[in-house]
């Protein structure tokens, strides 16, 4: 029989839990809100409990702690989610289960799992991925690896060229106002037009706006990283119409600046919905576990 | 006898050409101005041929063709530079030449030298090494290797805030004005003040200003890649008074953000200058020289 893998996505609002040998054989899968942290990990823990299994993902929403020699490691550092702060995941785990574990972010775990499970992104040396819903991030990977670096990236609080006769709407962010976050997530956009992101119709001047700024994180991404691939994830994203938006007002950006058939003729396949859908997560969480066992 | 290898930094201004067997034995060195492609790479190549070598890093100015994979691979592409667009660097030594060779961005060269010859930047799983100069530009650095991706970072085009009330210089960049390198490098600052940048007293309100948009580039890298240093070299970055500047306005744009002890209480070995002062890119050549044979 194959191994058996656990892996967890821990969102703000909701945790899902899978067990299987990879993404063609999940045998179990559950999902549960996000409550206290002590009854959230005791609901995910008792999930695995109940199979064998080679090794865990464990993929939370951030910021994190991951760097293995602080003695924070493996928490979530400081979070607006009351309870949450400073939360020990890793360690809850780890006095549970007696199994190599694996420990990286929601969003680096997506862009993981793009990787890992997707054929053509194999080909790839770089490929960045952006969730964007309640909240934004991007996860980096380089030749295979997750980047994190000092902390790890923090995408979603990038600033932005914020034209205010334009749209001036404060942004929603408690540190930053007007950073990415704070003017493109889904409760930006709920705050600004007063209806939720889902309610606006296809047509509606919100989604115009929306790709301005998303555009704007990708060119800068496109400046300082240059990755060789952009999936698109996250809850904002569902509203498909942005795609070609985005992809448009990125070229307008880079204005032929950046001399790759990819960007000039490519970008279809350049600026791409997540192939595994709303899956990269969990997903990408296994394969965190199958790899470091 | 110890190999030697010859290493070339080549600039838009001045080409630099040194043979030795690393940064504390460099047997010969030369400089000679930027003239045509033909002229400049042949003054280089006889300096070359005087030795026998092991090896030789070639690190041109960009944007570069470093798809070993295109027909245009080793080659300067569109530079506004009169003729040195498609400008083959690599082919042109490749035919006069039976040696190992290395070919890169200066600014990766540098960012290269960086690791590889300081002991301390050794330790480091991400360094980003900019140049503030005539043009603008990064070198990122991860594990040890010099990030590509789809073609290579070009940090010096990326979209900062720009206050036009405050500042209404419209930015020097022939393809997106009032850019970083638009709003930032040399000639910007000339031009906005009419007096060349070595020339300003160190009080002169330029450098508050010059300090803000490194600064938003700094952060936009911070929060893009989260890199565990950054070095800032360049002409412009002769002008030490701007390290404190920016130091103080990166902490007041992350605004406590990044949950790093580095960010909260190093900066002043977070963002620093060379440690290999202006040599850092001749001496990235010679490694690259040594890594590829």
């Amino acid at each position: 029989m194959e191994k058996l893998y656990g892996g967890m996505e821990g969102g703000g609002t909701k945790f899902v839990c899978a067990v299987g040998t990879g993404p063609d054989e999940i045998i179990a899968e559950t999902r549960f809100p996000t409550t206290t942290p002590e009854e959230t990990l005791e609901q995910a823990i008792a999930f695995f409990k109940k199979y064998k299994l080679a090794g865990i993902g464990l993929a939370p929403f951030g910021p994190l702690d991951l760097n293995p020699a602080s003695p924070g490691y493996g928490s979530i550092t400081a979070t607006p989610k009351p309870g949450w702060s400073n939360a020990n995941i890793l360690g809850t785990f780890r006095k549970q289960f007696d199994l190599p574990m694996a420990f990286d972010l929601d969003v680096n775990a997506a862009a993981f799992g793009e990787f890992t499970w997707v054929p053509e992104n194999q080909e790839l040396e770089s490929l960045v991925y952006f969730t964007i819903g309640t909240g934004i991030g991007a996860g980096i990977l380089i030749d295979g690896k997750v980047v994190h670096g000092l902390t790890h990236p923090e995408a979603g609080h990038v600033q932005l060229r914020h034209d205010r006769q334009k749209d001036p709407f404060a942004g929603v962010c408690p540190f930053h106002g007007d950073c990415f976050e704070g003017l493109a997530n889904g409760p930006a956009i709920a705050k600004r037009w007063g209806l939720e992101a889902q309610s606006l119709p296809v047509n509606h001047p919100a989604w115009e706006l929306e790709a301005t700024y998303i555009a704007e994180a990708l060119s800068a991404t496109i400046y300082l990283v240059s990755p060789q691939r952009i999936v698109l994830g996250g809850g904002v994203m569902e509203q498909s119409q942005l795609f070609p938006l985005i992809r448009q007002k990125v070229c307008e950006n880079l204005n032929s600046y950046i001399a790759s058939p990819v960007i000039t003729a490519g970008m279809d396949e350049y600026i791409v919905a997540p192939s595994l859908g709303k899956r990269s997560g969990i997903l990408g969480a296994m394969a965190m576990a199958i790899s470091s066992s």
